[in-house]
């Protein structure tokens, strides 16, 4: 399981006021702490900076690779927040978080993408907005990694996120985001897939139980990379028993060595 | 989902103990436990017991129903001591635990199952023992269901435990116990899909969190009901937020009112 670390974001309150105040120990502390909990990637947002984006972007970036080794998760809309990104970019591959499949969106990332070698997130979005039906989500799906392996993306480089929505709006959010990471998964076998799991929960209480039960679920179905909270002990321990229920720990190594060394609680 | 509390079972020392001492209190208090705790129905087990299993089990039987209303699962592969606890059961329509497709266990309990109405588990184990691959726990689930039916049981009234292996002995153990689930759900829409889930992690530490893990997993992929122990708070708000997030909670209300009357921990 690829896990990427997503608490260095600016729609979080504390992020975006050490960020305001270029508190460089507070970023480099969190990215510190993520690389520790276990994390693969560092994702790095802060999308709120608007105008200031592309600027703030490459003061993140160059900030989180002084505290850690690990590669960045380049997580922005923006294509010059992109570039800004990735031309500081030097721990290893970078991931860019995202293409979709939005009218300009491919066209404008696509380019830097190629040029960084980077992995990137395909996200299952199109013109018509969040995909609700696990049809749609597939559809996208095939679309968006049709264009980028015909750009030149190998498939082992792309992630797909299917699109991860509330079930206090829709009773079938669920059900129809595990059977898309289902059909994806049998039907291109040769890519990633990739979610964050926080949306599922939107609007109810005890998030966090909903948010974990549903990141179980996901790995069965298929999904094998996730970017989540790493400083998370329980949601650590629920992929670590996962990855040994699913088959994917040989003699359940990775279980025992976690227990070993107290990360099971 | 419908739980069946596995509390009373002689394999538990104390209950032995209490067995063995004629302790009624004891016995009637535990089923109390895991009728206030949510339990659907109270499985009775007393296989310790050998040669004296008819008489115990009887015992059981009028001990529980003075305690609970609940109806209860009888749980025994002998036909005898499944007789005892058929003929003393009058609360509601009995579950009987279990039918199996080795030779002679269907003819000796079929008759049983047919003349108290009984609910009955048909569980995947035949004359060649433990299934190992997906394969055969779904053709032995189709025998089965087969025979059930045609003896004259609906459908409605089957539940297929397809029989949950350790994965310390088998790492595809995991995978291949979902992939029947998934696959008796869509060929067998009619029948429940009921385990236990306590074998899966046999011979590992932490094994709660396992098992825990491994429920969520088999209800995503079409379990309807569980042998477990209800008193666990953890479990039990796992199978609260999983029905939420498989759509089987209408507008989430089971969820909010669990979260109002602080069963979610």
């Amino acid at each position: 399981m690829l896990i990427v670390g997503e608490l260095i974001n600016s729609s979080r309150k504390k992020v975006a006021d050490a960020i305001a105040r270029r508190d460089a120990g507070y970023i480099k502390a969190l990215a510190a702490r993520q690389a520790e909990a276990g994390a693969h990637l560092i994702d790095v947002n802060c999308g709120t900076f608007l105008e200031g984006e592309p600027e703030v972007m490459g003061w993140l970036v160059d900030l989180v690779q002084e505290a850690v080794d690990l590669p960045l998760c380049i997580d922005t809309p923006n294509p010059e927040a992109m570039r800004a990104g990735l031309e500081r970019h030097r721990n290893g591959r970078p991931m860019v978080n995202s293409v979709t499949d939005e009218p300009g969106r491919a066209e404008a990332m696509l380019p830097l993408v190629l040029e960084h070698k980077a992995r990137v997130v395909a996200l299952c979005m199109s013109g018509s907005g969040v995909p609700s039906s696990a049809d749609e989500r597939v559809e996208v799906a095939r679309r968006l990694v049709g264009r980028l392996v015909d750009a030149g993306v190998p498939s082992e480089d792309i992630f797909v996120d299917p699109v991860v929505a509330p079930i206090c709006t829709d009773p079938k959010a669920g059900e129809e985001f595990l059977e898309a990471v289902r059909r994806i998964r049998r039907d291109l076998p040769d890519v990633h897939i990739i979610c964050g799991l926080s949306n599922i929960s939107f609007g109810l209480p005890k998030r966090k139980l909903l948010n974990r039960n549903f990141l179980i679920m996901a790995m069965a179905a298929g999904l094998d990379a996730a970017i989540l909270d790493p400083t998370d002990v329980d949601t650590m321990a629920d992929i670590v028993a996962s990855e040994a229920l699913l088959g994917r720990d040989a003699f359940c190594m990775g279980y025992i060595e976690a227990y070993r060394s107290g990360k099971l609680g």
